[in-house]
């Protein structure tokens, strides 16, 4: 507890864009939120007040930083299993712990366990050697290979068009899984938070949609969507957030193949597909994060729209400040969320959700906004 | 501009709560805020990461604080008019202005100018001596003082109910004015922002539930308002905005006197009655405020449910983090803000805004939730 307030230190490993919108989320609770940024230009480390630059892979600093923390959380999932094991061993309260973020950490237990529990995955398989690989393609290009570790916004992930793709990649030496290409229709997200107590609430099932294996578009909730699959995907996501010990949100990114929906990665944090909670949910992803690791009730997950449509702003060399002033003028009623990011070609420096009646017109109108913020000035 | 972001710099003098709601709003918008708190233990303070402590009534102070600040404005009107002229002076953009916030700071100059534009107030007069305010009274007690500078929250307002409490207040030697005691069927707010440019934006009209001149409760839209009505605050905000040169949000407190519409006081900031905007408008009263600050185009007003409810949390020598345990629970649609400060009898620590269908049963819930937060455990 922080003596200045009565009320809980939450440590985020991490001081991205997810803690800097967790730290929004986290003044209103009258969360002291305590930051281990790995540079002190971190977005979220350019707007918090407690903030120790450090290094995440080091125990002695992880340790540190927990002292005085009532619950130590994550902006990402890259901090070592065996260095949260031992915080835990030492008595700091981790969440999600380390056994249930082993399987957003490592792609192959993920699918392992998945297949355990009978859930639907695409065909896959670890591998070793190019050998591997092309015996797992049995003829049928692409496949996808994926890092079984560390990959994130389309890097660790190759789509492999031949046997000749296969082997430079496994020279690498990076641990790898290969998957089938499974013939989609669309992404889904089925986004669900659970506290230690073991209360779920989950938000409506949405589409996302990416381009070169980034997120660039998310649509809440995802469009004709028959009733009963958005059900089966939401106790998908329940059941597993119960099963892998879950506390904090779980994004089960899914592929929807028309026929079925099989599990594609696991986020066990507050994940892209969620950001349109900020406005559009009676309860956002990051306040709902940060009641679930401090076991306070869940709130509501009610939409406030008929439709909210996020799109992500992958930004150009432009002016930022210049471009919002146009930005505002065209549509007064888009809201922008930018994370102090230097605008850099491809690189994801914002986002904006627009709230309307209208699912197409939402789409038309958060797609102009982040062309506008997004767009080298030429 | 911040080098960092390519974004404006902020300067906000106060750190209590319109600053600490001001970064949340000013972390989506890339804005980095920069604060001149009274001590590092300021609500604000607690969560800001550029936080100067220092005294806003030394010029030094203000100009070392303004140095790199794109626009210098305001959590409160305690400024000294004097170095804010003389901040101007030195080429520092600082919003609202000297000349229209001295409205907002002094209460004889406000009533002279609403005087001269012809706007209604209570029937009022400068007072030195006890004979003043007896003479002012006419027989017809109680009567209203209000110290000309420096009262906020029901401080610097005595209610005097005959000729011997008159003589004592004198006696402090506060520059008074005195105000009949208006017959009222309840108090209204119009809140409005201004932007450089000369563009407005208003929100609903609203009903603020006062006790002991603390403001207790606000309901947007102000429940049976007649439409022509509304539209005359409204309009009255706008045009006082653009009369006072108004940058900046502006609080137009109203007494409605069931024939007629009198302005009470004004606020140059977000204002205690704008709180619902966070959840219940598409732009909030603090995005706004940084948003005419900055001379962008302003956001729509829009409201997002039919009825809002506010209700603030006074608090008690309460365990306010097992009061959330039992609020979430009892109400998971709640929406909770606490402001970092240490609950104290009578303190306002907090408020809570409800969006509903129905403003009787919102009213009842943000009721119910400010009083789970702020009741004396026993």
């Amino acid at each position: 507890m922080d003596p200045r307030t009565g009320l809980p230190v939450v440590g985020m490993v991490g001081a991205g864009q997810l803690a800097r919108m967790t730290h929004q989320a986290g003044i209103a609770l009258g969360v002291s939120l305590r930051l281990l940024a790995a540079s002190p230009d971190d977005g979220a480390a350019l707007v918090a007040a407690d903030v120790t630059v450090g290094d995440f892979r080091t125990y002695d600093t992880l340790l540190g930083f927990a002292q005085g923390c009532d619950v130590v959380t994550f902006d990402h999932e890259h901090v070592p299993g065996e260095l949260l094991r031992k915080l835990e061993s030492a008595g700091r309260v981790v969440l999600p712990g380390a056994d249930a973020l082993l399987h957003a950490q490592d792609k192959r237990i993920m699918r392992e366990r998945l297949s355990a529990l009978g859930v639907g995955i695409p065909r896959w398989a670890p591998v070793r050697t190019g050998s591997d690989i092309v015996a797992f393609a049995g003829g049928r290009w692409p496949v996808v290979a994926k890092a079984v570790r560390g990959g994130y916004d389309g890097r660790g992930v190759w789509f492999l068009r031949g046997p000749d793709a296969a082997r430079p990649l496994v020279e690498t030496g990076v641990e790898l899984i290969v998957e089938e290409k499974v013939p989609l229709v669309r992404e889904l997200s089925a986004l669900v938070a659970r506290s230690p107590f073991g209360q779920v609430a989950v938000w409506p099932v949405v589409e996302t949609v990416q381009r070169d294996g980034i997120c660039v578009e998310v649509l809440a909730p995802a469009p004709g969507l028959d009733g009963d699959r958005a059900v089966e995907a939401q106790q998908l996501a329940i059941s597993l957030a119960a099963e892998l010990g879950v506390v904090g949100v779980l994004a089960v990114e899914l592929l929807d193949t028309g026929s079925a929906l099989l599990v594609n990665e696991l986020a066990m944090r507050p994940h892209n597909s969620g950001h349109w909670t900020i406005e559009g949910s009676v309860t956002s992803q990051f306040e709902q994060h940060l009641r679930a690791v401090l076991d306070y009730p869940l709130g509501l997950t009610t939409p406030l729209a008929p439709a909210a449509a996020m799109a992500n702003v992958l930004g150009g060399g432009i002016n930022l400040d210049e471009r919002l002033h146009h930005l505002f003028a065209a549509d007064p009623g888009v809201k922008v969320h930018l994370y102090g990011k230097a605008p850099r070609p491809g690189r994801k420096i914002g986002h904006v959700t627009v709230l309307d009646e209208d699912m197409d017109r939402a789409r038309q109108r958060s797609r102009a906004a982040a062309r506008a913020l997004s767009e080298e000035t030429t």
